[in-house]
């Protein structure tokens, strides 16, 4: 599956716990600022699809395998590939490295629901075929 | 000034850092949750204060001292006193305990402002009156 | 599979977000609260652990079914079950329901090691006593 | 007073809450990876001061004013600022800014303390010139 896009984040004390690490909630902060990102380089903002379109995505599945710990001042490299593009859903697999070091990997299946967040539309045409295309 | 409300929190992983202390901006959270569940003892919930009336409050000015660090299951007893009650807003005088050690002060001014969260607006009858009434 | 501990938490605002529902990743934070305050009926503290045993838990897998989003103000209940219990992990079976609406389904597996967050280690005997007891 | 640092962030879901903005305490972590990126401009990263220097800085005044609410999409830019330079702490000043609007202002007194994150310490030499040499 080809990578479609890459995104850095760094690592501050705000991502951190107690352990010394980065708590593992936030990785799934980290796989959405990836995928925000790649939207936005097809000129697809969040707040655009919600006023255009009447349309969201929500995660409708999250899995996260935690390989390594990542730490304070780390850069961590996140690579996305879509696994699956439906009508109302799309699934991709994604990748955080740490230098070398795959420290989680994560599969997010993400629906297009209505701007209430609750019912499940097929994706805008526009918006597919941008994905598509990349 | 009386201390009108006491709510308790457990620190939790998600709410720590590497520095193996209490990440400080979560003391905002704390302090709110109270704030939240004093408004609550009054049957003024934030949702339907926006459904209701039309109005949020939103926090104009935050100031938090730190005393001293809280750790990993530590319990935090935060106590709430009411500094000034005028028309608009609230300031509210906040401290946060680890049994007697007082680990953080917080003073907030919070704000009645319409529910697109821009203007500001007289806090309604109802909610003033319940207020002054505690 | 029997439920072994309940829980209950609030929903503020530092738990939203701007689609007006739960953070897809705060369901994380909540289902670990739950597996927290399970372990400290047990007298398990995480703290102790490390300080006694110089032992952690890590999440090594999350899974999270989203169904239903949960808002501002509603009060999530939350139930546990074992579904596996190791040598060195543990795996938990837990639901997230609002009322009677289920909203979330989370699997964890979570591991054993040593106080670095590196190395797996088996669980304390005491620990794993106490888990079969339960 | 000179701004020594810009840094800018993008808002996230992650970011804001059910009233549509960004959360506020919040602005908390972007201020401080803003002191962050600024420190490490001086190769001074907050695991080598824990390693090096055993020491670690820790906020023990924040004071946020809100002036104008940020929302999902925005880029933030944050400006830094130092208003005074002691032996043991550090004040600063900082603006972030949603294009050419103000939405809020942070002052930050950071303490340098042991690793513990308990007693003061005088900032180490090498920390102190580095801050007065930019």
């Amino acid at each position: 599956m080809p990578v479609v896009f890459t995104w850095k984040v760094r690592i501050y004390y705000e991502d951190t716990d107690a352990g010394g690490i980065v708590y593992y909630a936030n990785y799934l902060k980290f796989f959405e600022r990836a995928r925000t990102e790649w939207l936005r380089t097809m000129h697809l903002q969040q707040q655009d699809l919600i006023e255009s379109h009447n349309a969201m995505f929500v995660v409708t599945r999250a899995t996260v395998d935690y390989h390594a710990p990542a730490r304070l001042d780390d850069e961590i490299t996140l690579r996305l590939s879509i696994e699956k593009l439906g009508h109302v859903s799309v699934e991709f697999l994604q990748h955080a490295h740490c230098g070398d070091n795959l420290v989680a990997t994560g599969r997010f299946k993400v629906c297009c629901v209505d701007s209430a967040g609750v019912r499940p539309i097929a994706m805008p045409a526009a918006v597919a075929a941008r994905m598509r295309g990349h």
